[in-house]
């Protein structure tokens, strides 16, 4: 065989979300695409904010000398600058420019966090739902993902959380507003998380680390606000990107800020920075550096993911659905009316509408819908929705008649 | 200890071209960066194609819906379709866009082919002097660089090489034009690994692939070209970057690509695309992808370094030193007066002259020079490396007398 026995195994299991993506593919050819409701990539449908042309454009206008050129692994000092100092105003603790390093987006700020803390065999505790990718990332560094339950409604299960953690365990992860059900940690649950955590870090002579992956942090609605892990837990990491603040996740650009009072803060930032290197990042991509050097604190306008959750959460309870209305990112995870949500996939996939199991993120009995999608798309998933859950219901009806 | 224990480890022995361009850095601040003359880091100086601009240009002004957005985890099919086309022409083996992956650079491609190909404990083998990051990137992937040694003018040591060759060797990494050497390994010689890796594939029941890490492969002076090893050897991958080509290392954009006719293709490609996604990269950075697929086979006026490498070349060699006048790449490799190399290393900064020693490639006994500077740096250097040499002469002298 010539790929890694591992690869192998990951290449057969992969990724459901993919899976979905590329089964719409084949369904958009064989129907025509505006025949087919695509929810399954949480790939942002709103431009860009205006600025990132305006920037980008200066930028190239100007074209400095060594622009596109090699820089320091963590990243160009005005980036990580203008980052620390957004942080500083956002996070409630202030950042020098050292603690921020400049990565291909959260995806590799997450890998180089997990290479620079995982000893072999470590574990990454996480809140279940979460984002399919942990279990690669953790394994890519020899590491174990394990997954904890949460409470109905997705908030953190603080108990749960206490009987998960071991000697083995170095890092907590945690994902808010969460991939897959929207859901936002509270600070009460940061507050009591925080306390657990110095307490099992004591308990057992070593530092658990609260990792926060928080790419939706911008993507809140109705006043919501995402809590800073900083201001609760000093042994703590941030990693996050511009993918979905700015609409550019294809430009692959985010950081990692590490909190200035967490353990052997020095060596964790030359690990992190060594990470970015061998791993083959070597830096973040210099021109969307110079961008986001420019723009702290823009956004896209959330307005329109706003009507589009409210659209299809009221759409879907009327049609039978049992979902949370979500404070964040743009993500819905109701419940499956089969228990089977393969199963009820495949329903919703007969009528064209493609979404993904909540088995795919550890979260079965539920299916997720990114409602990141143009509006017809909504609008024409509707009966869809309707005749699947009707089908459904039919389904479970028959199956409890003997 | 907060990270881990192997990367606490490196970080202590870390790069010696980054310790360098750390010192470099210093240096420049005691005495002003006119009078540190740094060869450290192969960092492009010539500026980037016009086309690079224009097309960067126009794409952001036309800024199409999407543009930044998530695609194929592989790369932009116009990207992927570009380069199949200009390595058909240029490798001499017809390639379809499928057979592409775009990634983060050289260094991305090489992990995405580690971690696609290696077993825990399989082997890697790299004639040396070889690129340092090398060594982790086996590393990354649970497998073990193992060098062996070239001929005194750095070309390929067939016999080392079978000699090196183990039921442990998965990969054979080349690196033509080679840093930190500057040299090219020729059709002969890829014809004799050729034969080689067959025979032994066939004596171990178990295929070796050939990988060449190729970014300098149009870094290349007096007519000399580089052999296309597709041409050779059908279980072959090529890694390589526009970083030289085009003056662009800081956007991270290059492409592995896989020969048509290698064993298990599909699985090959397949697990290479699932490698770009789960090690963070995703894909690699979108608006770059697009400016490639518009300007295949562009690249900076080579001229420039042929120039510097001349300069300095004839310098050299009448200062006393004795080195190969490379035909690629913007690397010398001369031998140390001392055969301590890092020593010599020092004398040289003592004389604000940065450069690299050998025992960082696995060429200890030599230094390296990147000669990708201005003028000045070379012609201010030229009084120093005249000085080192003749205080190296008389430390051998007091060192040879009793």
């Amino acid at each position: 065989m010539a790929v890694a026995q591992k690869i192998s195994v990951f290449m057969e299991k992969s990724s459901w979300i993919r899976k979905m993506f590329e089964e719409g593919t084949k369904l958009k050819k064989i129907h025509g695409a505006e025949k087919v409701f695509d929810f399954s990539l949480g790939n942002p449908n709103v431009p860009p904010p205006e600025i990132v042309k305006s920037l980008l454009l200066g930028l190239v206008q100007e074209l400095a000398p060594g622009m596109h050129g090699y820089m320091h692994n963590a990243g160009l000092p005005e980036a990580r600058s203008a980052v620390a100092g957004q942080l500083s105003i956002e996070k409630g603790v202030a950042l020098q420019p050292d603690h921020v390093v400049m990565t291909c987006g959260a995806a590799g700020g997450l890998n180089i966090i997990l290479k620079t803390l995982l000893n072999p065999g470590e574990e990454v505790l996480v809140p279940a739902p979460y984002f399919v990718e942990y279990g690669f990332y953790a394994d890519n560094h020899g590491g174990v993902l394990k997954a904890v339950p949460t409470h109905p409604d997705f908030t953190l299960n603080i108990a749960a959380m206490a009987a998960g953690i071991s000697l083995r365990t170095k890092v907590l992860l945690i994902n808010s507003p969460n991939n897959p059900t929207g859901q936002i940690y509270s600070s009460a649950a940061l507050s009591e998380l925080s306390r657990l955590l110095t307490e099992k870090s004591r308990e057992f002579g070593q530092t658990i680390y609260l990792v926060s992956d928080e790419p939706y942090s911008k993507i809140v609605y109705d006043g919501h606000q995402v809590p800073s892990i900083f201001s609760h837990y000093p042994n703590s990491l941030i990693a996050t990107s511009y993918s979905k603040d700015l609409s550019i996740p294809g430009e692959r650009l985010g950081f990692v800020a590490v909190h200035p009072e967490a353990e052997d803060v020095a060596a964790l930032l030359g690990g992190l920075t060594l990470a970015n290197r061998i791993l083959g990042f070597v830096n973040a991509p210099a021109l969307f550096q110079r961008v986001v050097a420019g723009l702290q604190g823009a956004c896209v306008d959330v307005a329109h993911y706003r009507r589009k959750r409210d659209l299809l959460v009221k759409s879907l309870r009327d049609a039978g659905y049992d979902l949370i209305n979500p404070p964040g990112a743009f993500y819905l995870f109701p419940k499956s009316p089969l228990a089977d949500d393969i199963r009820f996939v495949q329903l919703l996939q007969e009528e064209n509408i493609l979404v993904v199991p909540g088995s795919g993120f550890g979260g079965p009995g539920h299916f997720r819908i990114a409602y990141c999608v143009e509006d017809p798309t909504i609008e024409g998933s509707l009966p869809g929705f309707r005749r699947a859950m009707e089908r459904a219901l039919n389904i479970r009806e028959s199956e409890l008649t003997p």
